[in-house]
């Protein structure tokens, strides 16, 4: 698997686009007889442009997506399904293909009607720069963020075990609103791979759960999160799991560009749970101390307190021995181990938490906790909680 | 019902004392021959004092409490156990009572070793000290405080339906860690009605469902957790749904308390939800937006955007339907409503929004909601999160 330089234009055939005016901007992908399948937020309380693309994406076929931000068309009501039709329609016009085979997105505010006197000059003028190179795919993935401070995207070439080269290419927003399950995460992947809807629908399920599903900023989990993943189905191979861990790397990736740039955070965490009896346990515990917001501001802190890591644990919801529970703090050369089988090390070695505070000294920790009940693990992707969070979220919209 | 002034103390064969020094209180509460029933933190990591004040209560008998502040005397084994024993012995020797009748609560830092050589001594000067007086109340109530920046305390004197006059009187402290199913919180609460131990059991558990388990700091749950209701046996009459009130008084004045001292806070709010189709919807919802951290942040920026309330709502995990929604944001004597049986009204009245920011800038603030779906409703209590949240948290302990 080798990595590629241009973003979602890293496959040939795809084009892209993207045009901002100060908050609201407009990215297009295009690609003509696409196959694509999407993943949307579990909120109860969803945008119109996730009505217009799951009905759209019933057939699996799409030709292009239109994304717009600044303004989420979230309780909007009919006006919403109005609006986001029309620039549907409006992509459809200037493409020459039909509606229903356009995909809309929108993040931003919520509860306001979308400025359509803005939007429009702003999506006509991003359709009229589609292009396939290095700039068309950096104004594509920087017209669809908000607070998100660098533009996040991932693309890679491997190949089957029957010697296809193909290619996995994605570009995403996220940065407040992060939960698990998703947060105001737009994501958009392609690939080249020619495969059918319910194989597509199915590999981009289980990738989600592993790195999307992941990543805890503030854990609040928004109204318009959608991950479509689309064929431009130019390669006929035989499926093999070579796909799948093309597109985990590309969107366990991006979900780590989502959790850095976490709003206002200034340190990215990743925590592993080991050991644990189920996939579930694993995963409810590494996203129980992502999410502590005691942990995400000892992290801002650097200040080893691995007491509100245990507590977290403890508050999982997973049942587990705390007396046979193991601690590491550390990066990816090395660690110190905090709590040894239950045994706290400090207590005796007080000099271990001054290594550990150096650790949460550096841009990206790593926490490892192994709970010795079995043989599971599962990694979470997180941030520190930053006065900076609080001014962004604090001052944003009205 | 009335309110008394002399908080803990407002019974008056009830001694408490308090004292610190730096970090480190110890306060006491004594009545001989008292019954006593407890409700404990559900996290999975409890500390050691909740292993022997659960023993020491088994058969309800208790004559006195000591508590405290500075190391939460948690993931600390064997020599937790025997420091808190310590703690049990010293006040059972000084007040000639058995070891078995002594209850013990800690809260502070988490994974450190009780510092007994400084305790101790604490423990021997608030020991001296008791008596029932405002003082003496005043002491117990700050002395078991960490991060707290006010005393809590409330008490009442109430009648029963035959005419019986009794008193209900509590403390408590709690500010950060502070979750659903009470956080880092410490609560004792008296009264000289004799109840049989089930009866108090009952009472309390039903008085901490609607307050101390509906405020919410920063969702972090604590391994300290300790609610003690104490009955010195004074008064005895037949039991009647009085004393329930009187209880609910106090443990909700004192929740409320909680939040509205929530580390770093600056603004309390009160998040009602109404015309739920179960309580436990009216639970989940009210605590859903109290709790998130885009709520919280709007709060403290005193932005009436409504649409993180709405997608609060959406991931509570309750089953509703957007379009019939009302929220209105508003203090004790009015309320602007934002949304009307799913209507936006500030589409049309965008000077709406302009009223609820005005109520957003006041110190405490009213969300109600309805889902027009039943009948059931549920109030939580919170605060606004805030940059000195993240300080307090940053930069406390090592």
């Amino acid at each position: 698997m080798k990595e590629l330089n241009n973003g979602i234009c890293s496959i040939e055939s795809v084009q892209a686009s993207g045009y901002r005016e100060g908050k609201y901007g407009v990215s297009i992908i295009y690609h003509e007889n696409s196959t694509c399948v999407g993943v949307y937020t579990t909120n109860k309380v969803y945008a119109a442009p996730i009505d217009i693309t799951r009905k759209h994406l019933e057939n699996g076929k799409i030709s292009a997506i239109i994304v717009n931000s600044g303004n989420a068309n979230c309780y909007t009501k009919e006006d919403g399904i109005v609006k986001g039709l029309e620039l549907a329609q409006l992509t459809a016009d200037t493409l020459s293909i039909p509606v229903e085979d356009v995909a809309v997105a929108s993040t931003g505010v919520i509860g306001r009607q979308m400025p359509m006197d803005i939007l429009k000059p702003v999506a006509e003028k991003s359709l009229s720069m589609l292009d396939n190179n290095r700039q068309s795919a950096d104004d594509a993935a920087n017209a669809i963020l908000t607070t998100d401070t660098v533009k996040k995207e991932c693309a890679v070439e491997h190949t089957l075990n029957d010697g296809t080269v193909f290619r996995v290419a994605g570009m995403c927003k996220g940065s407040g609103m992060i939960a698990p399950n998703m947060g105001t995460m737009l994501g958009f992947i392609t690939t080249d791979l020619k495969l059918p809807q319910d194989k597509l629908q199915e590999a981009l399920n289980k990738s989600i759960r592993k790195s999307f599903n992941m990543v805890v900023v503030d854990g609040d989990e928004s109204t318009n999160d959608t991950v479509l993943l689309m064929s431009t189905n130019e390669i006929e191979a035989e499926y093999d799991a070579n796909f799948q861990e093309a597109l985990d790397y590309v969107t366990t990736s991006l979900a780590k560009q989502i959790a850095r740039d976490g709003e206002g955070a200034d340190k990215f965490m990743e925590v592993t749970a080991e050991g644990c009896r189920t996939q579930n346990d694993a995963i409810l515990v590494s996203k129980s101390i992502v999410s502590s917001s005691l942990v995400k501001t000892a992290l801002a802190g650097a200040d080893p307190n691995w007491g509100r890591i245990i507590s977290a644990m403890g508050y999982s919801g997973v049942d587990f021995n705390p007396d046979k529970v193991s601690i590491s703090i550390g990066n990816r050369d090395a660690e110190v181990k905090i709590v040894d089988n239950g045994n706290v090390t400090t207590y005796e070695h007080p000099e271990l938490l001054e290594k550990a505070e150096k650790f949460m000294k550096e841009k990206t920790v790593l926490i490892n906790v192994d709970l010795h009940e079995g043989t599971q693990a599962a990694t979470a992707y997180g941030c520190d909680l930053t006065c900076e969070y609080v001014h962004i979220n604090a001052d944003y919209t009205t």
